[in-house]
């Protein structure tokens, strides 16, 4: 039977590209050897690593002063990383707390300084995105998450101001059109639209570099990674040529403006069902929705056993809401077809009537 | 033509578990899922994690009290984790320097306080392993380097002394019987005997978690990474997985026992063609040679071309020695058999004819 995997991440991924990935495991380029027993330094390793960094640049419009890295360690390593390389001693960081993960994010930050939350949504129980908060202008920088995965809530504008800007993306990079100028380092753990767990896309603008003035371990330091081209250890070979064909069916399916679309459609679909069916309840606020992870709960917690029968048999997979919020949650990411909503959109109807 | 595979490291890894993993990636446990796209936190996701784990405990003999890690970042970042758990703010650090990667690792500690080299063999180009040194009694930790890829060397013994002992046993562990109570923190990148590049082997002695009295970031603490299980964050799930694999067909050729009887015959094969070979000149010290990495040069610089088209002709792939040293070097890990070896001696046998 076939899956439907709304698992939030790591998640769903092209067909096309596990099909490719299985290929290189057994013999990569016609080498007659597997791609994850050959030297990275070798020159099949590092046009997959110089093609990745591209395909990055070129989705994402990125202008020169931009270094893209492909790291290891998640974005809870980047949690720490990023005051690591700007808090300075005796400086300042704003965050926004919109969810666990920024909660996450801010608990690392205090190790190393002052630490202001500008607004937080835990009042409500991270079901909405603050507005109307002011950033200190004598702030370090301001960090922020731009999709909440647990909540299923997204940030549609993000904060202004003259400060340096470091934004959580895990969850929805390569989702939509944004202009990536107004960000000074970008961070995304790659197990969500762009491969498997074990690779963290960083983007950074170069001239950050150095702006804490601390003395940063050599792994931790943007700069030396930048520096030796995202070379500087033995990168994670498997996760970033997953992510480099990932990068690839995405562009050949026309980028980021379809894609987009495409996602606006699918979630267009599933919310409009929450909305309508009097048996579900969407959890965000309606102009924080996420076009990623669309969480919902039952208006009739009795009907739990049927709906999750009817999902089951549907061959439908992950879609039980995180443990610190219940309900359901649907990831959606980009490689999830519109076909799989259809199948939970029937399913909801079937539960209803 | 079937290749012989002396890569340093991404190397070589056993052909039944490259099958398994690229079928994994299109189905995994028949579940109609792929490996990489369902959750960390799946119970067959766990049941990975835990076997390997106690693989681990298992071939190498681990008591209670020693807890097992599958980190991200390589041995690169466990340089400086090591003093960021062990070294006390006005502490010292004792470094055993051996190659360039105890150098790394040295450099590192140095950021986190008084770094003292108890012995170096750079006079000689790192061709051999000091011997007679004394470890201050007073140092937080002694750390040394078990096998030195590049230079191919390897410790027979190591540091003894009341004083706990940290050990970079990236391109050895696996391959021969060591009594591993004696250590305290003992890491290994998987890119050797193990996996793909992407996870990092880890083993701490749990009576050192908080040792440096550190405020240490969450993603650098050894007892947060052991409280969870080595699940505080996603881990990197496909390089787990091929480890568990590679831990699994170790144990079904009969463990590290059976590994390490191979492993000498493998060296000596190619040893002994080296001395008894006039073309050839061994490039370590001979009773600190390494069973892992040969390493050797020509007698004669004018036969290069001739002895490398003999090679290529043959096969052979990967054994040009490292850039910082030049010659040749043929790493010879656990996957290697013997088969592949005695091609590259008649190679050898060939040149001299």
């Amino acid at each position: 039977m076939k899956k439907h995997n709304f698992s939030a991440g790591p998640s769903i991924l092209p067909q096309e590209v596990l099909k490719k990935a299985s290929e290189a495991i057994i013999d990569f380029n016609g080498l007659g050897l597997s791609l994850i027993e050959i030297s990275h330094r070798s020159k099949d390793f590092i046009a997959v690593m110089d093609k990745a960094q591209a395909l990055v640049k070129e989705l994402l419009e990125l202008p020169e002063g931009y270094s893209v890295l492909f790291l290891q360690g998640g974005a809870s390593t980047e949690f720490l990383m990023a005051p690591y390389n700007l808090l300075k001693e005796g400086g300042k960081a704003a965050y926004l707390d919109t969810g666990s993960w920024s909660s996450k994010a801010i608990k690392e930050a205090k190790n190393f300084g002052e630490t202001i939350v500008v607004a937080s949504s835990k009042d409500k129980g991270y079901s909405y995105i603050p507005k109307g908060y002011t950033v200190p202008t004598d702030a370090d920088y301001i960090h922020f998450t731009s999709n909440n995965t647990i909540f299923g809530t997204q940030l549609k504008e993000f904060p202004g101001g003259d400060v340096l800007k470091v934004v959580d993306m895990s969850s929805d990079i390569f989702s939509r059109k944004l202009d990536f100028t107004q960000f000074d380092v970008v961070y995304a753990g790659a197990q969500k639209n762009m491969g498997p767990s074990g690779a963290t896309l960083v983007i950074v603008k170069d001239e950050v570099f150095g702006k804490s003035g601390r003395v940063v371990p050599s792994m931790l330091d943007y700069a030396v990674h930048a520096k030796a081209g995202s070379m500087f250890n033995t990168p994670p070979v498997f996760p970033v040529y997953v992510s480099m064909l990932t990068l690839e069916w995405l562009k050949s399916n026309g980028g980021i403006e379809a894609i987009e679309k495409t996602n606006i459609e699918k979630a267009s679909l599933l919310y409009d069902e929450i909305d309508n069916n009097p048996s579900f309840l969407g959890f965000a606020a309606k102009e924080d929705r996420s076009n990623m992870n669309v969480t919902f709960t039952l208006t009739d917690e009795s009907l739990k056993d049927k709906f999750d029968a009817l999902a089951l048999a549907a061959g439908i997979s992950g879609i039980n809401g995180h443990r610190s919020v219940g309900g359901y949650r649907a990831s959606i990411y980009n490689a999830m077809p519109i076909e799989s909503i259809q199948v939970l959109v029937n399913v909801m109807k079937e539960l209803n009537k």
